[in-house]
Protein backbone atom coordinates (compact mmCIF):
# COMPACT_ATOMS: atom_id res chain seq x y z
CA UNK A 1 0.00 0.00 0.00
CA UNK A 2 3.01 2.48 0.86
CA UNK A 3 4.20 2.54 -2.63
CA UNK A 4 1.19 4.00 -3.89
CA UNK A 5 0.07 6.40 -1.35
CA UNK A 6 -1.00 9.15 -2.29
CA UNK A 7 1.33 12.42 -1.05
CA UNK A 8 -1.05 13.08 1.72
CA UNK A 9 -0.27 10.21 3.67
CA UNK A 10 2.33 11.26 5.57
CA UNK A 11 1.74 10.54 9.35
CA UNK A 12 2.20 7.03 10.23
CA UNK A 13 0.50 7.73 13.26
CA UNK A 14 -3.22 8.07 11.89
CA UNK A 15 -2.65 4.81 10.31
CA UNK A 16 -6.08 3.77 11.67
CA UNK A 17 -8.18 6.24 11.96
CA UNK A 18 -11.27 6.65 9.52
CA UNK A 19 -13.67 9.07 8.90
CA UNK A 20 -17.28 7.93 9.04
CA UNK A 21 -18.40 10.13 5.99
CA UNK A 22 -21.84 11.09 7.82
CA UNK A 23 -19.39 13.46 9.84
CA UNK A 24 -19.03 15.80 6.98
CA UNK A 25 -22.63 15.49 5.78
CA UNK A 26 -22.27 18.13 3.64
CA UNK A 27 -19.89 16.37 1.49
CA UNK A 28 -20.39 14.09 -0.85
CA UNK A 29 -18.81 10.83 -1.62
CA UNK A 30 -16.36 12.24 -4.37
CA UNK A 31 -15.34 14.87 -1.48
CA UNK A 32 -15.43 12.65 1.39
CA UNK A 33 -12.72 10.24 -0.81
CA UNK A 34 -10.75 13.23 -1.44
CA UNK A 35 -10.69 14.14 2.06
CA UNK A 36 -9.46 11.57 3.33
CA UNK A 37 -6.71 11.24 0.82
CA UNK A 38 -5.78 15.08 1.48
CA UNK A 39 -5.79 14.51 5.25
CA UNK A 40 -3.45 11.57 5.20
CA UNK A 41 -6.78 9.27 6.58
CA UNK A 42 -6.41 5.87 5.07
CA UNK A 43 -10.25 4.55 6.51
CA UNK A 44 -12.87 5.52 5.50
CA UNK A 45 -16.53 4.55 6.87
CA UNK A 46 -19.47 4.50 4.10
CA UNK A 47 -23.46 5.06 4.02
CA UNK A 48 -25.26 3.20 1.93
CA UNK A 49 -27.42 6.12 0.54
CA UNK A 50 -24.17 7.93 -0.78
CA UNK A 51 -23.08 4.76 -2.33
CA UNK A 52 -26.26 4.07 -3.96
CA UNK A 53 -26.58 7.55 -5.57
CA UNK A 54 -22.82 6.99 -7.32
CA UNK A 55 -23.49 3.45 -7.59
CA UNK A 56 -22.17 0.70 -6.07
CA UNK A 57 -19.44 -0.38 -9.19
CA UNK A 58 -18.34 3.46 -9.12
CA UNK A 59 -17.49 3.81 -5.16
CA UNK A 60 -16.04 0.48 -4.85
CA UNK A 61 -13.70 2.21 -8.01
CA UNK A 62 -12.85 5.27 -6.28
CA UNK A 63 -12.69 3.71 -2.98
CA UNK A 64 -9.75 1.53 -4.27
CA UNK A 65 -8.02 3.78 -6.78
CA UNK A 66 -7.78 6.47 -3.67
CA UNK A 67 -6.10 3.87 -1.44
CA UNK A 68 -8.93 3.78 0.99
CA UNK A 69 -9.98 1.04 3.53
CA UNK A 70 -13.86 1.03 4.20
CA UNK A 71 -13.88 0.28 7.83
CA UNK A 72 -17.41 -0.17 8.39
CA UNK A 73 -20.92 0.09 6.06
CA UNK A 74 -23.30 1.65 7.68
CA UNK A 75 -26.28 0.22 7.93
CA UNK A 76 -28.31 -2.50 8.25
CA UNK A 77 -30.47 -3.60 11.11
CA UNK A 78 -33.39 -1.71 12.17
CA UNK A 79 -34.98 -5.16 12.70
CA UNK A 80 -37.30 -5.14 15.48
CA UNK A 81 -40.67 -4.78 13.85
CA UNK A 82 -43.54 -7.73 13.85
CA UNK A 83 -43.12 -10.76 11.50
CA UNK A 84 -45.07 -8.90 8.41
CA UNK A 85 -44.65 -7.22 5.22
CA UNK A 86 -42.15 -4.67 6.65
CA UNK A 87 -39.86 -6.82 8.13
CA UNK A 88 -39.79 -9.06 5.27
CA UNK A 89 -38.44 -5.71 3.81
CA UNK A 90 -36.17 -5.22 6.21
CA UNK A 91 -34.39 -8.51 5.81
CA UNK A 92 -34.46 -7.44 2.24
CA UNK A 93 -32.63 -4.27 2.73
CA UNK A 94 -30.30 -5.92 5.39
CA UNK A 95 -29.39 -9.04 2.25
CA UNK A 96 -28.51 -6.44 0.07
CA UNK A 97 -26.30 -4.67 2.52
CA UNK A 98 -24.69 -7.67 3.45
CA UNK A 99 -23.96 -7.88 -0.58
CA UNK A 100 -23.05 -4.20 -0.90
CA UNK A 101 -20.22 -4.62 2.25
CA UNK A 102 -18.49 -7.64 0.62
CA UNK A 103 -18.75 -5.91 -2.63
CA UNK A 104 -17.34 -2.67 -1.16
CA UNK A 105 -14.47 -4.60 0.57
CA UNK A 106 -15.28 -3.55 3.65
CA UNK A 107 -14.38 -5.34 7.41
CA UNK A 108 -17.94 -4.71 8.97
CA UNK A 109 -21.56 -4.55 8.10
CA UNK A 110 -23.01 -2.02 11.58
CA UNK A 111 -26.24 -3.08 12.71
CA UNK A 112 -28.17 -0.58 14.02
CA UNK A 113 -31.09 -2.68 15.81
CA UNK A 114 -34.06 -0.49 15.66
CA UNK A 115 -36.97 0.94 17.85
CA UNK A 116 -40.09 -0.18 19.64
CA UNK A 117 -42.80 -0.39 16.93
CA UNK A 118 -45.80 2.49 16.60
CA UNK A 119 -47.36 2.20 19.51
CA UNK A 120 -46.00 -1.11 21.06
CA UNK A 121 -44.37 -0.80 24.89
CA UNK A 122 -43.21 -4.53 25.17
CA UNK A 123 -39.36 -3.37 25.05
CA UNK A 124 -38.21 -7.23 25.58
CA UNK A 125 -40.37 -8.56 22.78
CA UNK A 126 -38.35 -5.88 20.59
CA UNK A 127 -35.32 -7.07 21.58
CA UNK A 128 -36.15 -10.98 21.12
CA UNK A 129 -37.09 -10.00 17.51
CA UNK A 130 -33.72 -8.37 17.05
CA UNK A 131 -31.81 -11.07 17.94
CA UNK A 132 -33.99 -13.35 15.60
CA UNK A 133 -33.55 -11.15 12.89
CA UNK A 134 -29.82 -11.50 13.16
CA UNK A 135 -30.10 -15.34 13.16
CA UNK A 136 -31.85 -14.80 10.07
CA UNK A 137 -28.77 -12.88 8.41
CA UNK A 138 -25.90 -14.73 9.64
CA UNK A 139 -26.20 -17.30 6.94
CA UNK A 140 -26.45 -14.75 4.40
CA UNK A 141 -23.24 -13.04 6.07
CA UNK A 142 -21.08 -15.86 5.78
CA UNK A 143 -21.96 -16.76 3.03
CA UNK A 144 -20.69 -13.40 2.11
CA UNK A 145 -18.10 -13.37 4.20
CA UNK A 146 -19.20 -10.53 6.39
CA UNK A 147 -19.16 -9.80 9.93
CA UNK A 148 -22.34 -8.29 11.27
CA UNK A 149 -21.28 -5.08 13.96
CA UNK A 150 -24.15 -5.35 16.32
CA UNK A 151 -24.21 -1.56 18.02
CA UNK A 152 -25.84 -1.15 21.54
CA UNK A 153 -26.85 2.03 21.22
CA UNK A 154 -27.03 4.92 24.22
CA UNK A 155 -30.26 4.29 26.02
CA UNK A 156 -31.44 7.69 25.17
CA UNK A 157 -31.80 6.04 21.15
CA UNK A 158 -33.59 3.21 23.03
CA UNK A 159 -37.70 3.95 21.85
CA UNK A 160 -36.90 4.85 18.67
CA UNK A 161 -33.34 3.74 17.31
CA UNK A 162 -31.64 1.10 19.39
CA UNK A 163 -33.29 -1.45 21.90
CA UNK A 164 -29.91 -3.21 22.50
CA UNK A 165 -28.36 -0.42 25.38
CA UNK A 166 -25.17 -1.77 26.82
CA UNK A 167 -22.17 -3.77 25.41
CA UNK A 168 -23.15 -6.36 28.00
CA UNK A 169 -26.74 -7.16 26.37
CA UNK A 170 -25.29 -6.69 22.75
CA UNK A 171 -22.87 -9.56 23.91
CA UNK A 172 -25.46 -11.71 25.28
CA UNK A 173 -26.50 -11.71 21.52
CA UNK A 174 -23.32 -11.32 19.97
CA UNK A 175 -22.12 -14.64 21.76
CA UNK A 176 -24.95 -17.21 20.40
CA UNK A 177 -22.96 -17.07 16.69
CA UNK A 178 -19.75 -17.81 15.63
CA UNK A 179 -17.01 -14.43 16.12
CA UNK A 180 -16.29 -14.54 12.19
CA UNK A 181 -19.73 -13.63 11.77
CA UNK A 182 -21.36 -11.64 14.55
CA UNK A 183 -19.26 -9.05 16.41
CA UNK A 184 -20.16 -5.58 18.50
CA UNK A 185 -19.49 -1.95 17.46
CA UNK A 186 -17.88 -0.29 20.84
CA UNK A 187 -18.68 3.27 20.04
CA UNK A 188 -17.65 5.61 23.39
CA UNK A 189 -20.47 7.86 22.73
CA UNK A 190 -23.06 5.12 23.22
CA UNK A 191 -21.03 2.74 26.12
CA UNK A 192 -18.68 5.15 28.10
CA UNK A 193 -21.37 5.74 31.18
CA UNK A 194 -22.19 1.81 31.47
CA UNK A 195 -21.42 0.39 34.53
CA UNK A 196 -18.66 -2.08 33.95
CA UNK A 197 -17.90 -1.53 30.34
CA UNK A 198 -14.10 -1.68 31.45
CA UNK A 199 -14.78 -5.60 32.33
CA UNK A 200 -17.23 -5.72 29.05
CA UNK A 201 -14.74 -4.68 26.70
CA UNK A 202 -12.28 -7.15 27.84
CA UNK A 203 -15.00 -9.92 27.40
CA UNK A 204 -15.34 -8.39 23.98
CA UNK A 205 -12.19 -9.87 22.84
CA UNK A 206 -12.35 -11.14 19.20
CA UNK A 207 -15.71 -9.58 19.11
CA UNK A 208 -14.84 -6.08 18.24
CA UNK A 209 -15.83 -5.54 15.05
CA UNK A 210 -15.58 -1.71 14.85
CA UNK A 211 -14.25 0.87 17.49
CA UNK A 212 -16.04 4.00 16.82
CA UNK A 213 -15.15 7.43 18.58
CA UNK A 214 -17.11 10.39 19.32
CA UNK A 215 -17.87 12.35 22.37
CA UNK A 216 -20.81 13.49 25.18
CA UNK A 217 -21.10 16.90 25.66
CA UNK A 218 -23.12 18.94 27.88
CA UNK A 219 -25.02 20.62 27.74
CA UNK A 220 -26.64 18.06 25.31
CA UNK A 221 -27.48 19.68 22.32
CA UNK A 222 -31.60 19.92 21.24
CA UNK A 223 -31.61 17.37 18.61
CA UNK A 224 -30.55 13.53 20.40
CA UNK A 225 -29.66 12.41 16.93
CA UNK A 226 -27.07 15.48 16.76
CA UNK A 227 -25.99 15.20 19.95
CA UNK A 228 -22.79 14.20 19.41
CA UNK A 229 -19.15 15.97 20.05
CA UNK A 230 -15.71 16.07 18.93
CA UNK A 231 -13.27 14.31 21.13
CA UNK A 232 -11.93 16.77 23.75
CA UNK A 233 -14.82 18.50 23.84
CA UNK A 234 -16.89 16.62 26.39
CA UNK A 235 -16.56 14.37 29.18
CA UNK A 236 -15.18 10.94 28.04
CA UNK A 237 -11.37 9.89 29.32
CA UNK A 238 -10.58 8.44 25.52
CA UNK A 239 -7.40 7.15 26.76
CA UNK A 240 -9.03 4.81 29.28
CA UNK A 241 -11.66 3.57 26.64
CA UNK A 242 -8.81 3.34 24.06
CA UNK A 243 -6.55 1.45 26.24
CA UNK A 244 -9.29 -0.70 27.66
CA UNK A 245 -9.84 -1.94 23.59
CA UNK A 246 -6.17 -1.93 22.90
CA UNK A 247 -6.13 -4.54 25.88
CA UNK A 248 -8.71 -6.41 24.36
CA UNK A 249 -6.54 -6.91 21.14
CA UNK A 250 -8.88 -4.63 18.71
CA UNK A 251 -5.85 -3.69 15.82
CA UNK A 252 -8.58 -2.27 13.65
CA UNK A 253 -9.73 1.32 12.04
CA UNK A 254 -10.72 3.74 14.83
CA UNK A 255 -13.53 5.32 13.13
CA UNK A 256 -14.45 8.69 13.98
CA UNK A 257 -18.32 9.74 14.01
CA UNK A 258 -19.93 12.90 14.77
CA UNK A 259 -23.29 13.72 14.02
CA UNK A 260 -23.45 17.62 15.08
CA UNK A 261 -25.50 20.32 13.70
CA UNK A 262 -22.51 22.83 14.75
CA UNK A 263 -19.84 20.62 12.99
CA UNK A 264 -22.05 20.12 9.59
CA UNK A 265 -22.00 23.50 9.11
CA UNK A 266 -18.39 23.83 9.36
CA UNK A 267 -16.18 23.24 6.06
CA UNK A 268 -15.28 19.60 5.81
CA UNK A 269 -11.62 20.05 5.41
CA UNK A 270 -11.30 21.91 9.12
CA UNK A 271 -13.45 19.25 10.25
CA UNK A 272 -10.99 16.50 9.43
CA UNK A 273 -8.13 18.36 10.29
CA UNK A 274 -9.60 18.83 13.87
CA UNK A 275 -10.56 14.92 13.92
CA UNK A 276 -6.46 14.36 12.74
CA UNK A 277 -5.61 16.65 15.67
CA UNK A 278 -7.33 15.32 18.11
CA UNK A 279 -6.51 11.87 17.02
CA UNK A 280 -3.01 12.11 17.39
CA UNK A 281 -3.58 14.06 21.06
CA UNK A 282 -6.02 11.81 22.86
CA UNK A 283 -6.53 8.49 21.21
CA UNK A 284 -3.30 7.77 19.01
CA UNK A 285 -0.87 7.55 21.71
CA UNK A 286 -3.15 5.04 23.78
CA UNK A 287 -3.69 2.69 20.51
CA UNK A 288 -0.98 2.23 19.01
CA UNK A 289 1.27 0.64 21.74
CA UNK B 1 -57.25 9.78 58.83
CA UNK B 2 -60.12 9.56 57.42
CA UNK B 3 -62.14 10.93 59.49
CA UNK B 4 -60.48 14.28 59.09
CA UNK B 5 -60.01 13.66 55.92
CA UNK B 6 -61.13 16.92 53.26
CA UNK B 7 -64.21 16.90 51.35
CA UNK B 8 -61.99 16.06 47.91
CA UNK B 9 -60.76 13.05 49.28
CA UNK B 10 -63.31 10.20 47.55
CA UNK B 11 -61.71 8.28 45.59
CA UNK B 12 -60.28 5.14 47.33
CA UNK B 13 -58.11 4.15 44.13
CA UNK B 14 -56.40 7.46 44.69
CA UNK B 15 -54.59 6.09 48.06
CA UNK B 16 -51.10 5.69 46.86
CA UNK B 17 -50.95 8.69 44.47
CA UNK B 18 -48.94 11.53 45.08
CA UNK B 19 -48.09 14.33 43.63
CA UNK B 20 -44.21 15.80 43.28
CA UNK B 21 -44.63 19.34 43.76
CA UNK B 22 -41.92 20.49 40.86
CA UNK B 23 -44.45 18.65 38.66
CA UNK B 24 -46.63 21.61 38.67
CA UNK B 25 -43.69 24.16 39.04
CA UNK B 26 -46.08 26.97 38.67
CA UNK B 27 -47.80 26.50 41.88
CA UNK B 28 -46.58 28.00 45.66
CA UNK B 29 -46.26 25.21 48.01
CA UNK B 30 -49.54 26.32 49.33
CA UNK B 31 -51.10 26.02 46.11
CA UNK B 32 -49.74 22.63 45.39
CA UNK B 33 -50.95 21.40 48.84
CA UNK B 34 -54.54 22.83 47.84
CA UNK B 35 -54.59 21.34 44.79
CA UNK B 36 -53.68 17.69 45.95
CA UNK B 37 -56.67 17.83 48.32
CA UNK B 38 -58.73 19.05 46.27
CA UNK B 39 -57.73 16.40 43.51
CA UNK B 40 -58.06 13.99 46.13
CA UNK B 41 -54.24 12.98 46.41
CA UNK B 42 -53.11 11.85 49.86
CA UNK B 43 -49.38 12.59 49.25
CA UNK B 44 -47.45 15.00 47.85
CA UNK B 45 -43.51 14.90 47.03
CA UNK B 46 -41.96 18.23 48.83
CA UNK B 47 -38.42 20.42 47.19
CA UNK B 48 -36.17 21.71 50.06
CA UNK B 49 -36.52 25.21 48.08
CA UNK B 50 -40.35 25.65 48.36
CA UNK B 51 -40.48 24.64 51.56
CA UNK B 52 -37.31 27.02 53.04
CA UNK B 53 -39.39 29.72 51.34
CA UNK B 54 -42.32 29.21 53.56
CA UNK B 55 -40.35 28.01 56.55
CA UNK B 56 -40.07 24.43 58.21
CA UNK B 57 -42.78 24.57 60.46
CA UNK B 58 -45.51 26.38 58.30
CA UNK B 59 -44.66 23.73 55.58
CA UNK B 60 -45.03 20.90 58.41
CA UNK B 61 -48.19 22.44 59.81
CA UNK B 62 -49.95 22.77 56.21
CA UNK B 63 -48.64 19.70 55.28
CA UNK B 64 -50.62 18.02 58.11
CA UNK B 65 -53.61 20.21 58.57
CA UNK B 66 -54.23 19.11 54.87
CA UNK B 67 -53.85 15.82 56.24
CA UNK B 68 -51.61 14.86 53.30
CA UNK B 69 -48.25 12.39 53.82
CA UNK B 70 -45.07 13.45 52.26
CA UNK B 71 -43.82 10.95 50.13
CA UNK B 72 -40.39 12.31 49.48
CA UNK B 73 -38.79 15.10 49.87
CA UNK B 74 -36.13 16.16 47.05
CA UNK B 75 -33.51 16.65 47.48
CA UNK B 76 -29.78 15.80 49.05
CA UNK B 77 -27.01 13.82 46.87
CA UNK B 78 -24.08 15.83 44.76
CA UNK B 79 -21.76 13.83 46.81
CA UNK B 80 -19.29 13.30 44.02
CA UNK B 81 -16.73 16.30 44.26
CA UNK B 82 -13.47 15.35 45.77
CA UNK B 83 -12.62 16.52 49.38
CA UNK B 84 -12.54 20.20 50.08
CA UNK B 85 -14.92 22.96 50.67
CA UNK B 86 -17.12 22.41 48.28
CA UNK B 87 -17.63 18.77 49.62
CA UNK B 88 -18.13 19.58 52.81
CA UNK B 89 -20.65 22.21 51.91
CA UNK B 90 -22.45 19.27 50.04
CA UNK B 91 -21.96 17.08 53.49
CA UNK B 92 -23.49 19.57 55.73
CA UNK B 93 -26.40 20.69 53.02
CA UNK B 94 -27.39 16.66 53.12
CA UNK B 95 -27.18 17.09 57.41
CA UNK B 96 -29.40 19.58 57.00
CA UNK B 97 -31.74 18.22 54.64
CA UNK B 98 -32.27 14.96 56.49
CA UNK B 99 -32.80 17.00 59.47
CA UNK B 100 -35.70 18.55 57.12
CA UNK B 101 -37.09 14.96 55.89
CA UNK B 102 -37.63 14.40 59.63
CA UNK B 103 -39.49 17.06 60.87
CA UNK B 104 -41.41 16.91 57.67
CA UNK B 105 -42.50 13.41 58.70
CA UNK B 106 -41.34 12.54 55.44
CA UNK B 107 -40.76 8.36 54.40
CA UNK B 108 -37.69 9.03 52.48
CA UNK B 109 -34.70 11.76 51.15
CA UNK B 110 -34.25 11.07 47.80
CA UNK B 111 -30.24 11.03 46.64
CA UNK B 112 -29.17 12.62 43.46
CA UNK B 113 -25.73 11.24 43.02
CA UNK B 114 -23.75 14.36 41.11
CA UNK B 115 -22.21 14.29 37.91
CA UNK B 116 -18.36 14.79 37.09
CA UNK B 117 -17.06 17.64 38.63
CA UNK B 118 -15.87 20.31 36.22
CA UNK B 119 -13.21 18.80 33.45
CA UNK B 120 -12.89 15.85 35.29
CA UNK B 121 -13.07 12.73 33.41
CA UNK B 122 -13.23 9.89 36.02
CA UNK B 123 -16.55 8.20 36.41
CA UNK B 124 -15.19 5.28 38.02
CA UNK B 125 -13.67 7.94 40.74
CA UNK B 126 -17.08 10.18 40.82
CA UNK B 127 -18.90 6.75 41.30
CA UNK B 128 -16.87 5.86 44.46
CA UNK B 129 -16.99 9.66 46.04
CA UNK B 130 -20.80 9.43 46.11
CA UNK B 131 -20.41 5.98 47.52
CA UNK B 132 -18.29 7.72 50.12
CA UNK B 133 -20.31 10.41 50.52
CA UNK B 134 -23.13 8.22 51.21
CA UNK B 135 -21.32 6.13 54.13
CA UNK B 136 -20.68 9.55 56.13
CA UNK B 137 -24.62 10.25 56.21
CA UNK B 138 -25.80 6.91 57.28
CA UNK B 139 -25.36 7.49 61.01
CA UNK B 140 -26.87 10.80 60.44
CA UNK B 141 -29.77 9.18 58.37
CA UNK B 142 -30.33 6.76 61.37
CA UNK B 143 -29.64 9.15 64.08
CA UNK B 144 -33.01 10.84 62.98
CA UNK B 145 -34.47 7.69 61.40
CA UNK B 146 -34.45 9.13 57.44
CA UNK B 147 -34.53 6.58 54.61
CA UNK B 148 -32.07 7.74 51.96
CA UNK B 149 -33.05 6.57 48.27
CA UNK B 150 -30.45 6.18 46.00
CA UNK B 151 -31.84 7.81 42.67
CA UNK B 152 -30.15 5.56 39.74
CA UNK B 153 -30.72 8.11 36.86
CA UNK B 154 -30.77 7.82 32.82
CA UNK B 155 -27.11 7.99 31.38
CA UNK B 156 -28.31 10.68 29.80
CA UNK B 157 -27.58 12.25 33.59
CA UNK B 158 -24.28 10.53 33.89
CA UNK B 159 -21.80 13.61 32.86
CA UNK B 160 -23.78 16.59 34.62
CA UNK B 161 -26.10 15.18 37.04
CA UNK B 162 -26.23 11.33 38.24
CA UNK B 163 -23.40 9.25 37.78
CA UNK B 164 -25.24 6.20 38.81
CA UNK B 165 -26.86 4.47 35.88
CA UNK B 166 -28.64 1.76 36.67
CA UNK B 167 -30.93 -0.05 39.25
CA UNK B 168 -28.37 -2.71 39.36
CA UNK B 169 -25.59 -0.02 39.93
CA UNK B 170 -27.63 1.79 43.12
CA UNK B 171 -28.62 -1.65 44.23
CA UNK B 172 -24.63 -2.71 44.55
CA UNK B 173 -23.53 0.97 46.55
CA UNK B 174 -27.34 0.22 48.57
CA UNK B 175 -27.08 -3.01 49.91
CA UNK B 176 -23.54 -2.12 51.81
CA UNK B 177 -25.71 -0.15 54.11
CA UNK B 178 -29.01 -1.43 56.54
CA UNK B 179 -32.30 -1.74 54.57
CA UNK B 180 -33.99 0.77 56.90
CA UNK B 181 -31.45 3.27 56.36
CA UNK B 182 -30.29 3.20 52.39
CA UNK B 183 -32.99 2.56 49.70
CA UNK B 184 -33.41 2.77 46.09
CA UNK B 185 -35.45 4.89 44.03
CA UNK B 186 -37.05 3.12 41.27
CA UNK B 187 -38.12 5.84 38.18
CA UNK B 188 -39.90 4.61 35.14
CA UNK B 189 -38.46 7.51 33.36
CA UNK B 190 -34.59 6.54 34.52
CA UNK B 191 -34.71 2.55 34.47
CA UNK B 192 -37.73 1.39 31.74
CA UNK B 193 -34.78 0.92 29.25
CA UNK B 194 -32.54 -1.16 31.45
CA UNK B 195 -31.77 -4.64 30.41
CA UNK B 196 -33.26 -7.01 33.27
CA UNK B 197 -34.79 -4.33 35.22
CA UNK B 198 -37.80 -7.00 36.03
CA UNK B 199 -35.18 -8.71 37.56
CA UNK B 200 -33.29 -5.75 39.45
CA UNK B 201 -36.71 -4.97 40.46
CA UNK B 202 -37.49 -8.06 42.15
CA UNK B 203 -33.71 -7.97 43.59
CA UNK B 204 -34.94 -4.55 45.18
CA UNK B 205 -37.63 -6.39 47.47
CA UNK B 206 -37.32 -4.78 50.98
CA UNK B 207 -34.95 -1.53 49.30
CA UNK B 208 -37.48 0.03 47.35
CA UNK B 209 -37.62 3.51 48.71
CA UNK B 210 -39.62 5.85 46.28
CA UNK B 211 -41.43 4.46 43.01
CA UNK B 212 -42.16 7.64 40.98
CA UNK B 213 -43.41 7.35 37.61
CA UNK B 214 -43.42 9.83 34.34
CA UNK B 215 -43.46 8.76 30.67
CA UNK B 216 -40.02 8.78 28.14
CA UNK B 217 -41.65 10.56 25.24
CA UNK B 218 -39.96 11.03 21.49
CA UNK B 219 -39.05 13.00 19.95
CA UNK B 220 -36.88 13.90 23.21
CA UNK B 221 -37.95 17.60 23.93
CA UNK B 222 -34.75 19.95 23.27
CA UNK B 223 -33.67 20.58 26.75
CA UNK B 224 -32.91 16.96 28.40
CA UNK B 225 -33.97 18.07 31.68
CA UNK B 226 -37.54 18.74 31.22
CA UNK B 227 -37.54 15.53 28.85
CA UNK B 228 -40.28 14.19 30.83
CA UNK B 229 -43.72 13.15 29.76
CA UNK B 230 -47.56 12.28 31.08
CA UNK B 231 -47.57 8.78 31.84
CA UNK B 232 -48.93 7.34 28.36
CA UNK B 233 -47.73 9.85 26.13
CA UNK B 234 -44.76 7.89 25.65
CA UNK B 235 -43.14 4.18 24.99
CA UNK B 236 -43.27 2.88 28.90
CA UNK B 237 -45.34 0.12 29.54
CA UNK B 238 -46.61 0.72 33.19
CA UNK B 239 -48.54 -2.37 33.33
CA UNK B 240 -45.88 -4.37 33.58
CA UNK B 241 -43.28 -1.74 35.45
CA UNK B 242 -46.10 -1.22 38.47
CA UNK B 243 -46.85 -4.99 38.59
CA UNK B 244 -43.05 -5.94 39.25
CA UNK B 245 -42.71 -2.49 42.05
CA UNK B 246 -45.95 -4.48 43.34
CA UNK B 247 -44.53 -8.11 43.21
CA UNK B 248 -41.15 -6.62 45.37
CA UNK B 249 -43.75 -5.90 47.72
CA UNK B 250 -43.42 -2.14 47.47
CA UNK B 251 -46.93 -1.18 48.89
CA UNK B 252 -45.88 3.18 49.31
CA UNK B 253 -46.63 5.94 47.35
CA UNK B 254 -46.54 5.87 43.91
CA UNK B 255 -45.02 9.71 43.02
CA UNK B 256 -45.53 11.29 39.63
CA UNK B 257 -42.63 13.33 38.66
CA UNK B 258 -42.84 15.34 35.51
CA UNK B 259 -40.72 17.61 34.58
CA UNK B 260 -41.92 18.94 30.91
CA UNK B 261 -42.10 22.41 29.99
CA UNK B 262 -45.24 22.46 27.87
CA UNK B 263 -46.78 21.01 31.34
CA UNK B 264 -45.75 23.82 32.94
CA UNK B 265 -47.60 25.92 30.94
CA UNK B 266 -50.57 24.27 31.74
CA UNK B 267 -52.87 25.11 34.67
CA UNK B 268 -51.42 23.06 37.72
CA UNK B 269 -55.27 22.21 38.10
CA UNK B 270 -55.47 20.64 34.71
CA UNK B 271 -52.23 18.87 35.13
CA UNK B 272 -53.38 17.03 38.71
CA UNK B 273 -56.65 15.97 36.64
CA UNK B 274 -54.51 14.77 34.12
CA UNK B 275 -52.65 12.60 36.27
CA UNK B 276 -55.15 11.26 38.70
CA UNK B 277 -57.10 9.98 34.74
CA UNK B 278 -53.80 8.26 33.48
CA UNK B 279 -52.84 6.90 37.05
CA UNK B 280 -56.52 5.30 37.35
CA UNK B 281 -56.30 4.19 34.07
CA UNK B 282 -52.55 3.23 33.51
CA UNK B 283 -51.54 2.26 36.92
CA UNK B 284 -53.52 1.82 39.59
CA UNK B 285 -55.22 -1.10 38.24
CA UNK B 286 -51.57 -2.99 37.83
CA UNK B 287 -50.82 -1.54 41.79
CA UNK B 288 -53.34 -2.46 44.43
CA UNK B 289 -54.15 -6.01 44.25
Amino acid sequence: MTAEAPAGRSDARLARLSLNQRTCAEWSLREAIDGCVRAGLPSIGLWREPVAEVGLATARRWVRDAGLRVSSVCRGGFLTGPEGAERRAAIDSNRAAIEETATLDAATLVLVPGGLPDGDRDLDAARARFLDGVAELVPVAQEHGVLLAIEPMHPIFAADRGVISTLAQALDLAEQFPAETVGVVVDTFHLWWEPGVEQQIARAAGRIASYQISDWITPLPPDALLSRGMMGDGHIDFARFTEWVNRAGYAGDIEVEIFNADLWATPGEEVVATIARRYLDLVQPHADR
